[in-house]
Order: C-alpha cells, then structure tokens, then sequence
C-alpha cells in the first residue's frame, strides 16, 4: 500500500481535525480542518519550482511570484521565478474560476498532499489555491538536513465564510503602504474580508469627485485618491480579500460636515474634531437634502468599491442635536416617532433604499438593528454576543466583533475563546446559526498610528484568524490548554516578521529612539514585561487630556499589548509551585536578580529624557517585585514558611505594583504574588 | 554682549575644531569642522516649522519635507509639512544655485546657529543647505524638558570634495530599494559620491538600447532600465549625491561576453561566471571592432549617467587569454610593446580618447596609471597608499580606497584610522596633496546580497564618511582614543535605523529566520560575541565552494561585521586589570556566565537545523571561554596567582578558541586571555 493510500484512508477514518492522533505538533496558524501527518519530509532546495495546471489567471501567476519571494525570504535561497515545464515540487490545480468580484461564500477549499513523490495542491478555485499557497508557506522548516515539508496530507475549508479585519482610518491616517501589509499578513492567516473604516469625527479619508469638500476640508490633506483607493482593491483581491467601505453615519461623521454643515442638524461651523469619544454632530435626517446628498455619495463610493456590501455604520448616537432641534422634534412628533433609536430607525429605512438602489446589502453596527428594518441587512455585533444571537433568531445575518477589539489590548488567548456560536448563540438552530456569517476584528485606532498598527494588530489577529477557519472543536481544544495556540502564534509572528510586518521590528526601533541610542537593554528589560493598560482605562488614566494630534511616542505606545516574558515567567511560576526542579529555580532566580538589578542601570536613562521619566516608578516597582520575589524564592527552596509580617507587607506592595503606572502594568506582578503566597495560579 | 557675538568670537579664537574645549559631547557623526557649544537648548514642539529663504528650487522643498518627515520619525511627534510665511524654528538660507549637474569641488559649506532666538542655517548652495539639514536633525535629542537641540554655532565645510561609497551590483544584484536606502545613509554622513560598480564577470546590470544582449545574456535578467537608473539618478541628486558609473575593463567583463563573444580574446562561448576571483577573459584590444563596440555603448552610457567622471575599472587583468591568442601576441612584436601592462597601457590609451570625446573625464583603478596616460586620468587606489601618493607626485589626481574595503569585515576603527593623506603622502607638497581629492569605501559583493547590503556598510561607513568630512587633526585625535569615534558611532546608526536602514532590524530577522522562531536569545548570545573571518580567509576557509548562486543565509552571513559586546568586554576586561572595582567584576561575571550557561540552552536549536549545525563547535568554545574566563575572575579577584599548568593548558585551549569556526570569528577570546594572563591589551 502506497503511503499516499494510507494518508487517503487515515483521512477517511479521521473526518474532521485530529491534532491529539498527530506525531508531533503541526506549526500551523490557522490549524486545518483536517489533517494526517506522514514520516519523512520533502526537501526545499535551489531546485524547487512550483507549477499551475489547470484554471489559469494573472492572479494564480502573481501568487506563485509572491509565494517564491516569501519562500527565499524565509529561507535565505532563491528560487526560479518561472517554471514553463516539467516542474517538480509544488504542483498546483485550480479547478475553475472564483467570481470576478469576490463575493460571501465561494470556495476557499483546497487539499494539500506531501509525499516522497512530492507535493501537490488541489483547488476548486483560485481563493483555495490562495490558502494552499500560504499553509505550505507555512510548513517550511529548517530541518538537520537542509530546509524540507513534512510529509502530510491536508483537506481544508474555513469554518466561516466571513473572517475580517476591520481598520479604522478615520481617527488616526493610515498610509497605504502600512495597510498594503495589513493585506500580506491577513493572507498569511486566510483572513478574506478587509473592513475599511474610512470616515469618523476626525476625518474624511477617501477622495469624492462630487463633494470635493468632503476630503479637502475634512481630512488634514490625509486621504486616499481613488486611483489608489481601485489599486488597494486589486491588491487585496490579488490576496483573495474582499474590501467592504464603511461611511459612518449619521453620528461619527463631523468630519463630512466641514466642508458641507448643511447636513448637520445644528448650523456649525464645524472643525475637524481632536477628541476622542461620542460627539453630538448628527445627520439632519428630516432633509430631503440629506438624502439627495448621501444618495449622490453613496452613488459614488458604491461604484468605487465593488464588493457587494456596504457598511452604513450607524453607531453612537447620542441624539443631543435631535433633541436640540425643534424642526426635528416637529418631525418627530408628526411621524409619532417614539425615541431617537426611532429617528435613527427612520433613517436606515430611507437609507437601505439608496444603498439597495445602487445595488449593494447594507450592513451596519448593533445599532441599526430595529423592527422595520428587513432581514436583508447585515448586523455586526459590538455590543455582544447576545446582539448576535438576538439578531440571527429574528432572522438577520450577522458577524461577531464583540470579543474581537484588539484595541483594548487584551491577550491573544482572550480574544481566542470568544467564538462566534458560543454563549447564548451556541443554542441556536443549524438554521439560525448559518446567519452567523462569521466575525472582524476591529483595529479602532484612538492610540494606534501608522507606526505601531502593525504591533496593535500582529501576532494577536493571528489568533482571531484560527478561531474563525478552524473547526469549532479544534480552537475550543486549544482554549482549554493555549500553550498549543500561544507556541504557533509565535511561529507565525516570525512568518508575519519575513513578510515585511514591522510588530517585532519596530518595537527594537521605539526603544532606540526612546533611548536616544542603540543601547535599549535596559530599557528593554523594563518594557518587555510591561503591558499597555486594558480596555479603556487608558482614556481613563490619561496624564493630560490626549487628542488625535498627540504624539504616540510614549513607552505605552512601544510596548507590545501582550508580554510573552510575564506569561513565561507566571507559567515558570506555577511550575516551581507544583513541582519545583533546581532549572525552574535558577531560571526563575535569574529573572528576578535582572529586574531587581535593572532599576538602578535604567534610572539614569530615565532621568534624560522628558519621554521616560513618568516610567520611574514603573522601574523601581519592578526592582522591587525582583527583590520580592527572591526573598519568596529563598523561602520556598529552603522549605522554610515566610514570616506572617514579612508576607503581610510584600502583598501590600504587591497591590500597589499591580495598579497602572504611567498607563503600564507590571505583569509579573500577580506572580511574583503567588511565589509570596506559595500557591498555583487558579485556572 | 549678546550670545551670538559671544559665539562669532569664539569661532574665530578657534578657527578650526575644538571638540577639546566643548563642554560636553557632540553627538555628531561627521565632527564639522568648527563648533562652539553654548549653554542652554531649544526646543523642538509640534510647533516647530522649518522656512525657506534666498535661492529657492524644488530639491530645497522637498529637502525641507523630508527633514520633516524624518524628524518625524526620530521623534514621533508631527510637524506641519509646508511653512509658507512667518516660520520660526529653523531657518535656512540659500544664497544661489549650485551646478545642474553636480560637480566635483563645488561649494558644500554651511553654517548653522542654534540659540534662543531660534536656529539659522545659512548656506551658499543647496549643497551646504542639505548637509546643515543633516547636521540640524541629528542634533536633536530627548531631554528632560522635551526634544531639543543645544545652543551651537557650527562653521562646517568638508575637508576633501570626494566622499564616496562604491557598490558593487555585479557579483550580487542589489535591487533599487536597496540602493536608495543606501543614498538616504549616504546623505545622513554627508558622503556624496554613490560609484556604481555595475559590470563584472557575473553580470551586466545595465540596460543597454544598442547592445540589448548585454542585458538579456548577461545578467539573469537582474538589470536596471535607463528609466530606473534616471530615476535613481535624480534620486541622488535630491541628496548632493553624484553618480559615477563603472564598466570594467578590458578585465573583469565575462558578462559582456556572452552576449557578444566577438569582443573577447578567445573564441568562447561564454556563460555568466558563478565563482569569484580573476578570470582568464579580457577585451581583444587588437581589433578595431572591439573600440568601435566600446564607443557606441559608452556613448550611451556617457548620455545616460550625467556626471563628469567616467570610471572604466581596468583592474585585475591576468592576461592569460592575450598570452593565448596568436594575433595578440603578433601585435605586441609589432607595436614593440613589452608585456601585458603595455597592452592594457594601450588600450587605455585608446578609451581616454573615446571616453574624452563623450566628453567625459577618464577614472580607473591603480593599473591604468601607465607612463603614457595624460594627467587628467583619475586613478582610484586599492592597492595602496604608496600608489597613491605616487600617482600625486606624478601629477595625477586620485582617491584612497584601500583601507576603506569594508568586504573585508575589519572594524570601523581601522578604517578609521586611514588617511588619504597619511603614510607616504604625508610627505606630499601642498600642491602635491590637493591632487588627492578624497576616498571611497568599497563594497564588493562576493557575500553580500540585498539582505545584508546595509549591515555590510553601515555603520562602518559613516566612520569613513567622517574621516573624509572632518578636519585631520580632528580625526586624528579620535583615532587615539577611539571612544568618542564608537559612541557617536552608535548613535548615528540609530538614527540610520529610523531612516529605514536594515543593518539591525535585519540582524534580528537573520536570527529568527535561523532559528523558525522569535526565541532568539540563545543564538543572539553567540551571534552578538562573534565576527565573520577577516580580508579574503572566507573564501580560503569556505566549508565548499562558494558561487554567486550559495544562499548567504548562514550565521556568517546575519552577524555585523564588527562585535560591540566583544569590543565592551574587552575594554571591561582591560579596565578590571589596570583598577579592579566590584561593578566591573560582576559585570564580566555576568557576562562570562551567560557565555559558559548558553551552549546547553543553544546546541538543541544548533541540531535541528542543517544550517546551525555547523556553529556546534563555536557555541562550545564560548561555554569553555566562560568556564576559563570565570576561574581567571576567581584567582584576580582573590589576589591569588593562577597555577602554572592550569594557565598552560587554558592557553592551549585559547589559541583554539581564537581560530575560525564555520568562518567565525569567537572576538571575545583575547580579552579572556588576557584575564588569564592578568596583562592588559597593548596598545
């Protein structure tokens, strides 16, 4: 029996995912949906060539180019660029084409066979073909013998047709190049759908040829053409991502009313807003006007963007203007409209017919959610998962968000449980839950800049990215023990690193320019075990009031949303305090001895520059957790009980080391807690 | 008396550099050529704007746009990118143009004063204008008050008008991105000459329209278009940057061949040359077809590069094919010539006056100086300082590159330490010394490819760079103490790395990539204490034989060229011999430590992977300089001589220690030796 058979039947007996059966683990992120590994491994060397049979197009012939690049990227070789005949090693078939515009739904199935005869890809479609590309990618390895593929046989399919990643361009500018990477690591993780935020208080980012102003007036010069705007389109579609526009209204859109006040329901003037939060500028949604001017506009933006969705937003409405203006209220009351959400409810009725009329499904925020409004529209749940549920039983499609804001600087491993038919959606019907189309991550942008978008998305997106392909019982396998899912994340992060994304580079690079100099070891000791603060306590705890002009060159703005030292520090920990082994106490001892010891090498430092000096008691702190944390060592490897006052004063510093300081928090502190108090940590 | 006359004053009673009687540290890279630092700064805020006065062009504006741009980034703050009245910060006058196509000796001087009043950079031409700009942007530091500048009058001018960087596409295509990258470096230390190596044995890199099989035979396809090299072109000439374009020969030409065999002194055919070294084939410079050839293509190519200088190479011919070849040999007999050098002599002859009728000036390597070539030849010396002073005393003009052969991996302090006009042309008249007009430093290719293009040049360059911008004695001094010269030479490559150089990102890329992980740091430990072997030993130490087409994707390939933590420890080491105080102890414990701890935490990533494998030994070595290093700690610190056997065999096991490993350099084995030793470095 040929291996090839063997791997044929073992995927027949093992139907969906069979991580537990496998040899040793898989480096892959997302895991397929199903899987069997074979003994050996295919060689990659200079000789390596990838060849297309079947369905032919520029953008299959493009994607074996990029998947070349990457290849000698990863590997350091090169590679023949085009293989006219005979090629051997990766052999490529694409059954037939995708749809011209991407739409929801289509194929993105494919199966990968490696063997000793070597490896091939089998797609329905070029978005199959696509995923294929990049898993092998992803299985490339230096091995003894020289760069190889495992030896495996792969059928995979996402589990939701929907896996997006919103951006939101609006409340920081964000330059193509910078999303034109976004793009290159959501294709690495089969992420398909591109959600572009693309108007907010605080800007207009996208040029109209009919409201000139929109962009001129409400943008600080910082939009996009429509020329570029068309090419970012071919890029992602080259990538098999569809890109969705989102034009916020009729809150979250002071910056249109700039350059047209007309469309607000109080005259103005109005200034491209600085300030973060909900404001009060709304739509005059009683204005035939308005709707004469959003049908013109939205007439314009829906033949620019050709994916058949179309994002209204349609959040945050404090209604404060309605209730101001009495032509409104007349309204109001004449349409025995009950409420604002009535008013709002009112709009989305007359807006679903614009953007219905040119042709496109309207979706939009929990928001826009309200009675009248027809199944056809799509829902995207912020608020939670209940909103989704609710929303699938009354019969609309929707996406999850809520558990996916990866601005609120949450760990990976959180974001990861969060599953779009889990909570009150795992009680849905099969036919409720096949309106779960899927779920975004959304990257809002208050804290976040061109320069460090690439570390407030990567590697935690990666994450997302699995939950949303990979069957529900593999991810759900991996939440129950993440040390699966947070060893693959690092690997991918470094695949991400070789595609050109700058979240581990530009870390080095805010550290030198913090420290004035190459010199950031110090410094380096400090902010590798720091995190930002969560959720959205940092508007909160804010040193002075923080607008859209704010610099973001702050330690808070360099370090990464999640510390990989304190989560390997805190599982060292907990090893030590379960079974302790001299390795585990001279790593642990070591890590403590270097921060107790950093503060006194960082201070000078920190004393130079206006930059780093709020960060003085964040290094002292840590010096002193480091001195704890010895002293708690000392007791435990002697078996000796701490003194009842000695403990009593460390976990009173201990509260106090776990309180932010300048908008950081030490996240050794809870273990540096339990090394006091002699216990594992609670799962 | 006001600041200002306070400064003029003060300028004048030290008309050259005073870095002595500064009263702190400069952290310049180059030392202009006068300064006087006052007491006080002023600060850099989102307020500050940068405004245009006297001569006006385009290259100024957009200058002032990417100083702004790149302040920017060193700062993460924003500025407003157009000032169009009333500016204050900084303000640059211009008084008239500089030449349309740059040439050779213009006006580079400028003059920058920083006070409370604001900050006035004056300039005769746009030259002087972009070298200020530099100078300004790398005078800006973090403080405790904020970002700044310090009160500074400066007076800089370059001291020789050629300041050169050389690099070499033929061994190794460097793409475009590259090469830009390396002009925005070139300008940040004020070098202005890119000399483009861009025809060797293996490859023509040029397009060119009359002889397309140049290109299409000759170069793999890796060939720049006349529009890119327009482009580039003007891309420098934005930086005060002139192009010279190099065509070897009537030697190191292979890749002509291909295309066109009749040009070449043996029949062939002919392929592209994979290995490096001298080759046998060179130019028939019998026929007449062969000068015909050369005047059509450098007609297109003298049209093609503006620049007045013309550089034909002429290096290395071995004559072997002329020896061959019967036709040759008769038109040696004939023309009375002696030997191969007069053949070369002759042909050179006949370029200069193809090359002069293009209008061009003539420049080559040392051997196209013959007794019969005119004075207005430009010789470019590798060979030496002898050839160089030589060629000065017979009235030509030239510049130094051997010294500033940074392929060779020596450190920057060595290259440092040549000078176009020490050694036997410190002996030159006055007039004599203004033949030399400056250096280059060179980059061949044979082990650099786009990857670690930058870590090859930078930072080392910007060390030459200022040995050719700053006033001898300036130079000379640092050259004693080196110090000053290594910790603004940290700081610059810091602020190359936020223009987008790679030398460091790349590093920690190298390591990931070697490692298919971003758990680096045991790797990192090695890498950061080795160097690659030094001058042409990697060729002779190569575990096989090297060809263009050898991945450069080993260790040897991803370390610097120079070890700051081997140069540190070093310096640690001496300074614990000549005054032992417990810092230093426990730093070089420290150190020493991690050293003898990290090969059993390295050698299962050095297993697993073919191309870490064979660092098996260089890993164990340093384990064993820790061990040894740590008990030559214990004796010094005990005041306790170390026993005689035991030193004999350590010093046996160090004479291992400092041989190359997998073409690596372990740069910390001398310092252990001398610890072992108990003597400090001689100097």
């Amino acid at each position: 029996m040929s291996l090839r058979s063997l791997l044929l039947i073992c995927c027949l007996l093992t139907a969906t995912a069979n991580a537990q059966s496998a040899p040793r683990e898989l480096n892959l992120m997302p895991l397929p949906a199903a899987y069997q590994m074979g003994e050996g491994q295919l060689a990659i060397d200079g000789t390596f060539t990838v060849g297309l049979t079947g369905y032919r197009e520029p953008r299959l012939n493009g994607a074996v180019q990029r998947f070349l690049r990457t290849l000698s990227r990863e590997t350091g070789m090169a590679f023949p660029q085009d293989c006219l005949k005979a090629c051997v090693g990766l052999s490529v078939h694409t059954d037939h084409a995708s749809k011209p515009v991407q739409e929801l739904g289509e194929d993105e199935s494919y199966s990968l066979e490696i063997t000793a005869a070597g490896a091939t890809l089998n797609a329905q479609t070029p978005l199959g073909t696509l995923h294929g590309l990049q898993t092998f990618l992803h299985l490339v390895q230096a091995t003894p013998t020289g760069y190889a593929v495992p030896f495996i046989s792969i059928q995979d399919k996402p589990r939701f047709p929907w896996r997006g990643l919103m951006v939101d361009v609006g409340r920081h500018f964000i330059p193509l190049d910078s999303l034109r990477r976004t793009l290159d690591g959501m294709e690495a993780v089969q992420l398909n759908v591109f959600h572009w935020h693309l108007s907010d208080n605080q800007g207009f980012r996208v040029e109209s040829k009919k409201f000139p102003k929109l962009q001129s007036e409400g943008s600080d010069g910082n939009f996009y053409t429509q020329s570029e705007i068309r090419e970012f389109i071919d890029y992602a579609h080259d990538r098999g991502i569809r890109v969705i526009p989102e034009f916020d209204v009729p809150g979250h859109c002071t910056a249109m009313f700039i350059g047209y006040p007309e469309l607000a329901s109080a005259p103005g003037p109005y200034q491209i807003e600085r300030h973060w939060g909900v404001m009060d500028p709304a739509i005059d949604i009683t204005q035939e006007s308005s709707y004469k001017f959003l049908d013109t506009l939205f007439g314009e933006m829906a033949a620019l963007f050709p994916d058949q969705y179309f994002h209204i937003g349609g959040d945050e409405v404090n209604g404060k203007q309605w209730d101001a203006n009495p032509t409104i209220q007349k309204f109001k009351q004449s349409q025995k409209i009950k409420d604002n959400a009535g008013l709002q409810a009112y709009f989305n009725q007359r807006l679903l017919k614009i953007v219905t009329a040119h042709g496109k499904t309207m979706m939009g925020w929990d928001e826009i959610l309200a009675p009248e409004i027809p199944k056809s529209v799509v829902i995207q749940s912020w608020r939670g998962q209940q909103s989704l549920a609710d929303a699938a039983r009354q019969g609309y499609r929707g996406l999850l968000s809520n558990g996916y804001y990866i601005d609120l600087m949450y760990p990976a491993s959180q974001h990861y449980a969060a599953d779009p038919l889990s909570g009150p959606a795992a009680s849905l019907t099969a036919e409720e839950k096949q309106r779960v189309l899927g779920g975004e991550a959304t990257m809002w942008t208050e804290y976040v800049a061109a320069e460090n978008l690439d570390s407030r998305i990567w590697p935690r997106t990666a994450a997302i990215a699995e939950r949303l392909w990979s069957p529900q019982e593999v991810t759900d396998r991996q939440v129950r023990d993440v040390g699966s899912m947070y060893r693959r994340l690092k690997v991918i992060s470094t695949q991400l690193d070789s595609l050109g994304l700058t979240h581990n580079s530009q870390y080095i690079r805010d550290l030198e320019r913090l420290s004035g100099s190459t010199d950031i070891e110090a410094l380096k000791v400090l902010a590798d075990v720091v995190e930002p603060v969560k959720e959205y306590t940092r508007e909160q705890t804010a040193p002075y009031p923080a607008t859209s002009l704010t610099p973001l060159n702050r330690l808070v703005d360099a370090v990464a949303p999640e510390s990989d030292a304190a989560r390997n520090f805190s599982a060292q920990v907990d090893s030590l305090l379960s079974s302790p082994t001299p390795t585990t106490i001279a790593d642990l001892r070591a890590s403590l001895t270097t921060w107790r010891d950093n503060d006194a090498k960082l201070q000078p430092l920190l004393q130079s520059s206006f930059l780093l000096k709020e960060d003085t008691a964040l290094s002292t702190t840590l010096a002193q957790l480091g001195t704890t944390g010895l002293q708690a060592l000392d007791y435990l490897e002697h078996n000796q009980p701490a003194p009842g006052d000695w403990k009593q004063s460390q976990l009173a510093t201990l509260e106090d080391a776990k309180k932010p300081k300048s908008q950081l928090l030490l996240m050794v502190a809870p273990a540096v807690q339990r090394l006091v108090e002699g216990r594992t940590a609670t799962k």
